[in-house]
């Protein structure tokens, strides 16, 4: 089928019904709507579908496999992974005016969503009704729903509410060979044969497309409270997790070096925590739900000191102070953005982070002595994000290709550590190459397996994750 | 084959390595290991194979895929759908000696389990390290790990702490193929593609062998506190959950009918909780943190006696009071067992449950007004436990029979209300002919085709959840 004859068959498809969709084809919406945030494909989308509702997502789905024309669902776009990248002429299913919020029961805490729900209308909307969605990270003022649960989205609060996989009781999905599925039903409990909802959860939509998700609800945390704290050692990042870990539920426990620290504090409109300089922090966050919760965790604190494992720490007395001491660790991307840094996502099992990440450290430092590296992450959860400045002096093509050899030793080092290549961030296309180092070739036949049976004809997202 | 051939060579599989394992064949060994609690099958397995390995695991079912041999797992065998029941012929793989407990992090809160390991076993193992496991129910002293996983096991701890799903780290798995899969090597987050480990919890077995699981734990609850409230009506049920969910957060929140607590009462050793009586009855649980938690516990309980949904109430002053009001709900199934109870464990969106009960209750009645039906469940999960007793003067065989229709009125009930026909106990060969009441005919022919993939020759528990 040509070009012409598919962009009109899809004007027709999403022309249906009482909401009818829209289809784009100029060139800024190509570019605009066939990338993420990883910016090394080239864009080349053949158009862009704005679908209205399930029906019309399902009549592309069965289009697109009787004229084998390639489907990428895109959400908020603000992927790390390419994973939602078109860049060889597919067809853009994007989901922006699916996104209304189409029912909510107080009484069940659930929310249904369309897929194209904002994180942050939805983390607004819970907050309204005096509820919560815990889920949350930097993206979240554009990420949307669907592209969220694609990924399985984790971010800050994972120590304590888990990865979006938790919050999701039911979803309305369209399977690659066009059948429409309701999955789970929002039921608390279900036993009843393969739970597909954990399989369409973090598939990156290779499976299909999620249309609706129905989101649990929390109540509302009550005084969060901020301690940042000065570390003389990497290990005792761990003494100090365990400690706080036996006497308080912790909602957060952040990581960052001082180098991370220092391009924060140079980025402005940010202050030191306090004087004392140490070479690793550690944010931990908890709900000061009475007197006797600050009572123990000032108690758990002077034993870290004690321990001379802690050097200095502030707590924050207001939810403003509490804010800016986030700001410490939030702003660091944005920071070190205009140095071009390679970046991973990788995590281990918590207790191996301080040996993985010396190991890393070292292999980098020892070839690559002008590279700057940047350590942050969600250390309560295993997950450090790898960050390497470019010299200033080294060409931007230059750096790349070494990043790529650091690539191959930060993975066989995840490998040693039977730890993971991407935490969060998914598969996509840019992990692809080293899904073995992680996944065994055993278990990616079983994953192509289930690929071939959700969308034996490979139409939906295809190339992400594996060829 | 010939059974004596295959006897035979089974015997050879499991001799291997330093632990060898073992085959029985005696009748005993055949009629016990062959069934599960349902006694609806008559067992009938050709021989029990007990391994020692993962590797032993591997070899029968090569063994098994080469010569067309079925298989079946075995747990604790404590199913209520006959998911574990081998009336066909078949060979029990049993877990009785994989039952050790392999490893264990304190600082990461992970404890690696053979799947034979019972669930006392594992709650036991987590106390001694000042550390807890949460998922508990009735039949927690015998049920291994393996089972549970299989089932994907709730319990009374739901509302807080989730099913066994949410408690699974890792997971190692003979497939169908014979293949060996490490599954999430243990990661808080992992987001490399299909997460496998999802998949086989709550697969019944039909996918392949669960033989490891590493188990997260969580920190041991403080002072846990039991509420037990007389209520006024069933819809006051949900009112009372809101309130209190409102304002703590519940570690339980059960329900049982005043025909429920006179079998208990009957049964002897447990006192009224009070004086009044009430239709309905909800126990509740929570952590009892600090004087400011109680305080808010008491002004809850007082604003919903001042509703009129609460008639009276009862709060444990101390651990043995909780464990004794506890009994209240915990001893309604040994205290109806002699009556021949008709059983179902069903499940609708929470804010359902009294409409849905209500309509049970009623089509049950108004056929069979000498059925008495006995209410309870874990109603903040929205999980019903309907239980009907076979009155005095009727033959067995004519109470079974009737109770095939009361299932079909019940089905179609549950499949009105968007619920599931089996919560917690999954579907096994009881609830087989019920799957389309709550999975569509499209979504069973996906879990048909993933059957497939993972074991294309139909020998790991064929007969389970779909023919």
């Amino acid at each position: 089928m040509k070009s012409e004859q598919i962009i009109a068959s899809l004007k027709e498809l999403v022309a249906t019904g009482e909401a009818p969709g829209k289809v784009l084809t100029d060139p800024a919406d190509l570019e605009s709507y066939g990338k993420d945030w990883t910016r090394i494909y080239a864009p080349n989308p053949l158009a862009i579908v704005l679908p209205k509702t399930t029906e019309q997502v399902q009549a592309l789905v069965k289009f697109a496999n009787e004229n084998r024309v390639a489907l990428v669902p895109s959400g908020g776009r603000t992927g790390l992974s390419a994973g939602a990248v078109a860049a060889n002429g597919e067809v853009v299913v994007a989901f922006d005016n699916m996104n209304q919020i189409l029912d909510f029961s107080a009484s069940d805490r659930l929310v249904r969503c369309q897929a194209g729900v904002v994180t942050e209308q939805l983390q607004n909307f819970a907050e309204e009704n005096h509820l919560y969605y815990p889920v949350d990270f930097a993206s979240a003022g554009s990420s949307q729903l669907g592209g969220n649960l694609s990924t399985n989205a984790g971010g800050i609060k994972v120590i304590r509410y888990g990865m979006s996989r938790d919050w999701v009781a039911g979803l309305k999905v369209v399977t690659g060979k066009g059948d429409i599925l309701d999955l789970n039903k929002d039921l608390a409990k279900n036993n009843t044969g393969y739970d597909l909802r954990h399989l369409f959860i973090g598939a990156e939509g290779t499976l299909g497309f999620i249309t609706e998700a129905t989101m649990k609800l929390s109540r509302q945390p009550n005084n969060l409270t901020v301690l940042v704290l000065g570390l003389n050692d990497l290990g005792n990042t761990m003494d100090v997790l365990k400690t706080f870990q036996s006497g308080l539920d912790l909602t957060a426990y952040e990581f960052f070096s001082h180098q991370a620290m220092g391009h924060v504090l140079a980025h402005g409109q940010v202050q030191a925590p306090f004087e004392t300089e140490a070479p690793y922090y550690a944010l931990l966050e908890f709900e000061a739900t009475s007197d006797q919760v600050m009572d123990d965790a000032m108690s758990l604190f002077e034993q870290c000191m004690e321990n001379g494992w802690v050097l200095d720490g502030v707590i924050s007395q207001s939810e403003t102070q509490a804010q800016n001491l986030w700001q410490l660790r939030e702003r660091i991307s944005e920071s070190i953005a205009p140095r071009t840094p390679y970046k991973n996502d990788i995590s281990v099992v918590v207790s191996k982070v301080p040996g993985f990440l010396q190991e890393i450290d070292e292999v980098v430092t020892n070839h690559y002595p002008d590279f700057e590296i940047i350590w942050f992450g969600h250390i309560g959860d295993g997950n450090l994000h790898l960050n390497i400045l470019k010299p200033e002096n080294m060409a931007k093509e230059d750096f790349f290709e070494k990043c790529q050899q650091v690539n191959k030793w930060v993975f066989e080092i995840v490998e040693k550590y039977q730890g993971s290549v991407s935490a969060e961030h998914g598969v996509g296309m840019t992990k692809k190459p080293y899904l073995q180092y992680t996944r065994s070739e055993a278990e990616i036949a079983y994953l192509r397996g289930i690929k071939q049976v959700f969308d034996p004809k490979g139409i939906i997202n295809p190339g992400k994750i594996f060829d």
